[in-house]
């Protein structure tokens, strides 16, 4: 019951809005953008995934066209999402949201929602928020009516003239881009959605000149992240696919087959920890009960290296496997695995190698239906010690390399250190 | 003499200039952003190498502090850059920026500049910048004194009040985005930045916007691509990464020791272009002059598959490495070198398997030093037909991976389709 341990909550019922039915005209590409994969994995999704996290969030409505209710359904039920309700887009951005206040206003016995105090409208192309910027937006709401994050400008912005030239420029200092999360009270914007022109329902952009214009609420302004920018072009996929890339490669954990084996891990282990600052390495025996393997899981760690000394033997590997897959905890993200074995490669003779080698193959296009990248390293063993230290170094970049890029072209191939 | 094949030039003198000066505070990384690496390249490279691919930019004058000057000084060795002046930088950008147009007005007898009619100005933040856009404003500041680059704004922009909150927000459909690069005639812009106020060169941020105020030029705008955006945020710089990496595998080059491999080479080439859409797939042998492939080093390849069949021969592939050495193709990009070779491991006793293995290891780390990337690759021959186009398909799905990457950690493996 310490104080410090309480999660700071708005106190009060939160829903969310998100329009998602873009057509994704800029990207230049056939797919809407909140449908474009990252790590085959709809954008979507990782916003949804990003509200659900917030408990205080209860219901969450996504306004996407009547094409694409199924795609969406699909999406849901895919990545377990929950706490996700639909509702028809309309043909502009403002009656996307307008259909999705409705939804929630709906006081019918039946309805499914139960009208929340505050509204949250996020875009389903900004899948980085935090919790952080979405309470700072909702305490604000309560108190002003309405909020909005915002972001410098990168660019002056100018007006140009009717022949195309330029008429003026603004100044910087005194501008600023108006991005999401926004929040309102909801009796305010659904008020202002109730009350605003077919005008503004087809021309406007901005929510919080709704709420300006036809409420009189002055939202309160609250300084976001970079994160929080629109995935928009091309260029915003590839930048997003990179971040979450990094995201789910800050913790490795090292498995072993036996206690005996904890040399050779720990010599590895730091080896990892020179190669990836920042990155946090730990390492387990295999063979006990698994607790602390199935406390690092349960924090969502995406990356294993599982060690074997001088033996091809699986089992440990599978009883890895087995619990990953328990964990549905690759359903969100692929999960990296490197099988390292120590091994004498000149006494074991070639055919056993290449029978261990189509092994990890099979188990690795096994293991990919279920989202784990699977790897092999061969660390020859025994060296000098300055030779494996070399070796455990070439082996370290071959793991971080593997970790980084994630690619399932490379899946099953048996690399040497 | 075809007036189709007369390439366009604006017909005057041009320079450029680029203030780079800045410190990065926004990146949150210790480097300033015009030197952070990508692919092991200094971002401002890039930026260089697209403005003086341009051959009617007489100079490229950059403007850097002077504690970054010997950076830059060997950048422009190390990268082979021509037709690169450095001046220092102000302590603001429009102080850079006058900088460099005082180094093109000197007109003293020894001055290494002539006084250009027409003047760029762009960014170090901006590689991307085509040939064509530049022409555009060129040829728009001829006629109308100046000219800049716009995009549609992508947030809505809104001004804040003094207590943090919505003041107003502009409507975005008569607002657009200044960006970069603009050009002005030399007299305008060098007569405004004489002129102006000390206020202007501290605070001031479009250039634009000097010409209008103290010479009464009204800019011509012209319309940009998205790729000409800034390189501003920490995922900017992984959007720019991932849009090199694109641009350069969009050709490979298959060679081939001789003419009778031809027949594995065209199943492994329908293979690639299976997997690789929008990329160019070629092929030719290696045993002759090497005309052809001097050729295709010409026109800027960066990606090889040498194919070898029933022989651990590295002839075919040493002449490969010379010819890209001599080129000296690699010191802007990394080049992918990927050695197939078509083998029944069965036949081949292990000693020698393992010998040859070390051999590429060997070779792929002596080659890195020049920047280019070596992997191996085993395909097991003789296969019957439909397992030999399973293992093609597969040798495609990771000569595509290690393409895309680029990554060096996993050079001198031996692969295996
Ligand atoms: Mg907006
Ligand atoms: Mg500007």
């Amino acid at each position: 019951y310490s104080l410090s341990l309480a999660r700071a909550e708005p106190g009060c019922g939160v829903a969310a809005v998100l329009p998602a039915g873009g057509c994704g005209e800029r990207m230049g590409v056939p797919t809407p953008k909140q449908f474009c994969l990252i790590l085959e994995r709809p954008l979507i999704s990782y916003t949804l995934q990003a509200m659900e996290r917030v408990c205080w969030i209860k219901d969450i409505v996504v306004a996407v066209t009547r094409e694409n209710m199924e795609v969406m359904e699909g999406i849901i039920q895919r990545y377990q999402h929950k706490r996700v309700s639909l509702v028809e887009s309309g043909v502009t951005r403002h009656r996307s949201i307008f259909n999705g206040l409705k939804a929630l206003a709906e006081e019918e016995s039946n309805s499914k929602f139960s009208k929340p105090e505050v509204v949250i409208i996020h875009d389903a192309v900004r899948p980085f928020v935090e919790e952080d910027v979405l309470l700072k937006v909702v305490t604000a709401a309560k108190e002003h009516g309405a909020a909005g994050a915002i972001r410098p400008l990168v660019s002056t912005v100018i007006s140009p003239s009717a022949d195309g030239c330029l008429d003026y420029s603004l100044e910087r200092a005194r501008h600023t881009a108006s991005e999401m999360p926004q929040a309102f009270l909801f009796d305010v914007i659904y008020e202002a959605y109730q009350q605003c022109s077919d005008y503004d329902l087809e021309f406007g952009t901005e929510c919080l000149q709704l709420a300006l214009k036809y409420c009189h609420t002055k939202a309160k302004l609250v300084e976001g992240s970079p994160d929080l920018w629109k995935v928009t072009y091309k260029r915003d996929l590839y930048a997003a696919e990179s971040i979450i890339k990094e995201r789910i490669s800050q913790q490795i954990c090292i498995v072993m087959d036996t206690k005996e084996d904890e040399e050779h891990v720990s010599l590895l282990e730091e080896m990892l920890k020179n190669e990836l600052k920042h990155v946090s390495v730990t390492s387990m025996p295999l063979c006990y009960a698994g607790r602390d393997l199935q406390q690092v899981i349960l924090e969502q760690c995406y990356n294993f290296v599982c060690v074997h000394v001088m033996n091809f033997d699986f089992q440990g590997t599978q009883k890895l496997l087995s619990m990953l897959e328990e964990s549905h905890l690759s359903i969100l993200y692929p999960i990296v695995v490197v099988l390292v074995h120590f091994i004498d490669y000149n006494s074991v003779p070639f055919g056993e190698k290449m029978e261990n080698l189509m092994h990890i193959r099979e188990l690795a296009k096994e293991v990919k239906k279920i989202n784990i990248l699977l790897y092999g390293l061969l660390i020859y063993y025994p060296q000098a010690d300055l030779k494996l230290q070399e070796s455990l170094r070439q082996g370290a970049t071959i793991i971080a390399a593997l970790i980084k890029e994630r690619n399932s072209g490379l899946i099953g191939q048996l690399l040497v250190a």
